[in-house]
């Protein structure tokens, strides 16, 4: 494990903020509106305490210098952020109204990016303030906005890879039969944290017929010798995201077991060697989607094949039927295709894959052949 | 410690659902969409496993079954909540709108509620996919909702404030001076764990002049002799809120110090001493706020007094100027009338109290006057 990487700077933060601002410009927008959240944390280092129903709001517009509408009583704590010095903060007290202080710095007849998980409360308040103006979420405005990584991100993206695949290698040797999921669980998150992560965001212990729900969490199910069992789990590490899944066998698979595993392994390996700048997203679905239909499983691989990775688990590019946009070096995102049979069993098999100058990398590097566990 | 109350029924969510139904059909509504968040749970009881870009939103209207639109990987999940007996599950699957698959449940020219905490992205969705209709946020449309707690919630609250009563109990005793305020954080956390809490939200530890900022959680500062400490911790227990705020002093506090404490405690036993049915929340508000600034500390109380407390810990109704919203017995809600004198030390005593028939009854009980810790 190499040590802490050197934190984001102001400059950093200076430079992402103009790019979004930039990028709105260029897409016919008046400017960005930023809640809480991964797009405030990744444009200025900023996490509230908490989200509440108190407006923070980030408004980015080109040619105008970054504010950051907060509330007063936390406006300390927005003055600590890294991205701090590269904004202005304009602070409301409780009792005021946060929308008419956000107004002035808004252009009255603009059309708006917002980010996908701003409140509605919010929103609706911004649209009866300002009525001539119109709004569009980042996803569906500047969906890549975060996407393409630079060389400090995949560098963190890396790190939490790592980290993920120790925890698979350290997970692998515990013992399955006899135990409840939820234990199992409890020892993934310990040994994300112990790996270097400071959030767990999942831990994924699908067990016999419950791995055949593929957002089963862990639950109260004791593991038997002769199950099935997904793992899937993932977090923040220098905040930056991990995501991995690889299923494993209790005791020896049955021929049936054996082949659906060996259908996602090759749909997976599949996919990721598909991917290389310039095509579709939807085509690495496609591909790992045409193998499995192939093999006689299509109707039980019921999700996208991927979705991308950053300062969240899960963010733009999704590999996705019916996404155009093209992959461009420095995108980061998972390739996970699953087969799911009702009431026995699931497989699902995912790596982070980055794009490079012509291919595809994994950032997972662990083995992807059914484990045997005990 | 009592145990475990019995959990919520289907027909406790059926009843709260129709509740809602009809609020919003007497609001001249023609529905609630409810997010996922504090008013799914306490609408359903259910909590997705994650909250994403997905589309995950309860449907409600008079005459009209309720309908949970879900993503069909979360549908297994979603089928097990205690409240899914008293509604259909609609599930849509990745690759397929999930606006599209909604419309059909919504007035096409309709009015709707639509939780404070939905996303952008999903409100925007609507907004496209149904030109015809309108929204209003639910604290708008419907802000007593959930404000008025029966018998089964406000067992529940009590115990939370019990819970955090004995947490304060405890923490008085421990070493506070040549500590670091996230160490006393820490131990404060434990301790409503301890004390049965499933939920930690915050443990704010604000020494000397961090506790001149309302909503400093706690950090490195290590904790000196003659600190002013303001202490403000809770989280969940059974699905419900606990909130208090006491102002402890390491040794011998100052007569200033002493003063002001004792102007905070003065203005929250006033305020707490007004709460009634009939009464506006702006009125609780102002009481304290009246005391505080005939005490020539009015430009240093620089938040609300106070605000409601459920399934969350922050929520309507609250003691805030320009809130006429009248008091009705059942409601629950903070008194936390605060002094913040920047630089140097702040002073914040806050209690859960409840109106009654005829008065307030505060849930937390544990002496107000500043205690000396060591």
């Amino acid at each position: 494990m190499s040590g802490t990487p050197p934190p984001f700077t102001a400059d950093d933060y200076k430079a992402r903020m103009d790019r979004a601002a930039q990028a709105a410009a260029d897409a016919g927008l008046a400017g960005v509106l930023v809640a809480p959240g991964p797009d405030l944390v990744w444009l200025t280092g900023y996490r509230p305490p908490a989200t509440t129903e108190r407006l923070t709001m980030l408004v980015l517009a080109a040619g105008q210098d970054p504010v950051l509408v907060v509330p007063t009583l936390e406006a300390p704590d927005a003055a600590e952020a890294a991205g701090a010095p590269a904004l202005t903060l304009h602070d409301w007290t409780d009792g005021k109204d946060p929308y008419a202080a956000t107004a002035p710095f808004l252009d009255a007849s603009g059309r708006f990016g917002i980010s996908d998980n701003a409140w509605a409360m919010h929103l609706l308040a911004l649209q009866k303030e300002l009525p001539g103006t119109s709004y569009v979420s980042l996803t569906d405005a500047l969906p890549m906005l975060r996407a393409v990584k630079d060389a400090a991100e995949l560098e963190r993206l890396t790190a939490a890879a790592a980290a993920a695949d120790m925890t698979y290698e350290e997970i692998k040797r515990v013992q399955f039969e006899g135990r409840r999921e939820a234990d199992v669980a409890a020892e993934l998150a310990h040994l994300l944290r112990q790996c270097g992560h400071e959030q767990v965001d999942f831990t994924v212990v699908g067990s016999g017929p419950n791995g055949a729900n593929p957002h089963h969490e862990a639950g109260d199910r004791v593991i038997e010798r002769g199950d099935m069992v997904v793992l899937d789990f993932g977090g923040l590490m220098h905040g930056y995201g991990s995501d991995t899944s690889r299923t494993v066998h209790v005791g020896e698979p049955s021929a049936e077991e054996q082949r659906v595993h060996d259908v996602v392994r090759g749909a997976q390996e599949e996919a990721v060697k598909a991917v290389r700048p310039g095509i579709a997203c939807q085509d690495v679905d496609r591909v790992a989607r045409a193998y499995i239909t192939e093999a006689g499983y299509g109707e039980f691989f019921i999700h996208r094949t991927g979705h991308g990775i950053g300062v969240t688990t899960h963010e733009p590019p999704y590999m996705i039927e019916g996404e155009q946009q093209t992959l461009v070096p420095g995108m980061c995102f998972s390739v996970e295709p699953g087969i799911y049979l009702p009431g026995r069993f699931g497989v699902r098999i995912e790596d982070i894959v980055t794009a490079t100058e012509d291919a595809g990398r994994r950032l997972n590097n662990t083995a992807r052949e059914m484990a045997i566990v005990h």
